[in-house]
């Protein structure tokens, strides 16, 4: 199973006045962690789209377990660890020096762009995920 | 047990090239609907700041069951089902027109400001959930 | 001249580390003011669309005099000073407990949905206009 | 004088539903750039805050031109014309694929952080600016 990592600078904000990023960022690095593993296996989102197949956010949840302040370097690694179905789920790892600050995952559908109904995932991104799991 | 109805209007910035409105909004509705509850059942959130307690979110969990678009009026209802002890659970049902679009809770820890360490909650806020519930 | 008046209540997720709301949010806040004023007087944006106009945003002007908290309700005072040409200029002022926070306006050009050209304001939003200024 | 430039690439949590980058989200983008901009010449914001300096905005200003739209990478040109006096002015121009799509600055003034009065800028910056306009 291969991990994808993109990083992204904590800037003032994306902070609260707690002096830590505000939980309600995090969704937002997920989808940066997200977008660039699917770009990273070699199926960008942009390219399910010329598909005319959308991945809506069906659920999503989140672990706060420590904080990231102004000025840290995330590290977000994300990672698949089914096949995907009619439906796709991806997992985070938000680190700030290898220290863990967050976890959590995303569950999307696959949808016909032009139908707007679920729609099976692309051959493939079947094939692709199926290399790194 | 009694649920508490905040509203919010979607503005253009909450939607994304989809026409709806971002997964990555909903955390934010979340703390609309929790901050007018704290406020209504007799506990606003500055009163916990006052006391020297936050309540960091550490974990949240969301449902996207339908969509919201542009200039619709988001109902948030935040409710409670148990009573605090070092944590404390928010549950949360946002609809439009009375047609369910995300359900989802929200868990808080109780810290004392000072010390950054886990604290007991308030009396007077068991005593108002009991109230309630 | 009439001004039209919303309220915003600051979250939490509205501040950032300096303990006050950040300087990115006020946009948003002007959307909010320009949405209700549009509402009020009798042309919604969402009309608007209908007619196939949109009005984007060309440029934005903000001045930063004070500070707002997190849970202060800001009131935001919109209004127009001269009739739309092919732009619109939008003013606005925000203020906590009659203390002016923030100023700024916003230009936007009256764009034609089907072909993105700039078009004419709608006759109708001219005459309401006309009322007000 | 010398540009400093820093890369964003645009999530879909940045766009609304003109399919477009949203206008609010662009003095995110400015604090990017300049964020960046003080590390490359040498004074990292976080420094200035060891200094008890903080650099809150008191104006800001943006001219839209073109738009970027989900995926794009937005290429953030920020840029200083003139020494800092109690207020410092900063330029961004933002572009995709070398069209311009963004301008605009904002002005900060000098804040002491223990007496919250203006201060004036440190001398090292002063001379690291001197380097470069």
């Amino acid at each position: 199973m291969i991990e994808f990592i993109t990083n992204v600078r904590v800037l003032y904000a994306h902070t609260d006045t707690m002096g830590v990023v505000s939980n309600v960022r995090y969704l937002e690095y997920f989808e940066a962690g997200r977008n660039e593993f699917l770009r990273k296996i070699g199926f960008p989102y942009t390219e399910m789209e010329k598909e005319n197949i959308a991945l809506p956010v069906i659920e999503a949840n989140l672990k706060y377990i420590s904080t990231a302040k102004y000025d840290d370097l995330i590290q977000i690694k994300a990672k698949i660890n089914e096949l995907p179905t009619v439906k796709i789920k991806i997992l985070y790892e938000l680190s700030v020096q290898d220290k863990l600050i967050t976890t959590g995952f995303t569950i999307h559908s696959f949808i016909n762009l032009k139908t707007f109904k679920p729609t099976r995932p692309p051959e493939k991104l079947i094939k692709l995920i199926k290399e790194i799991i």
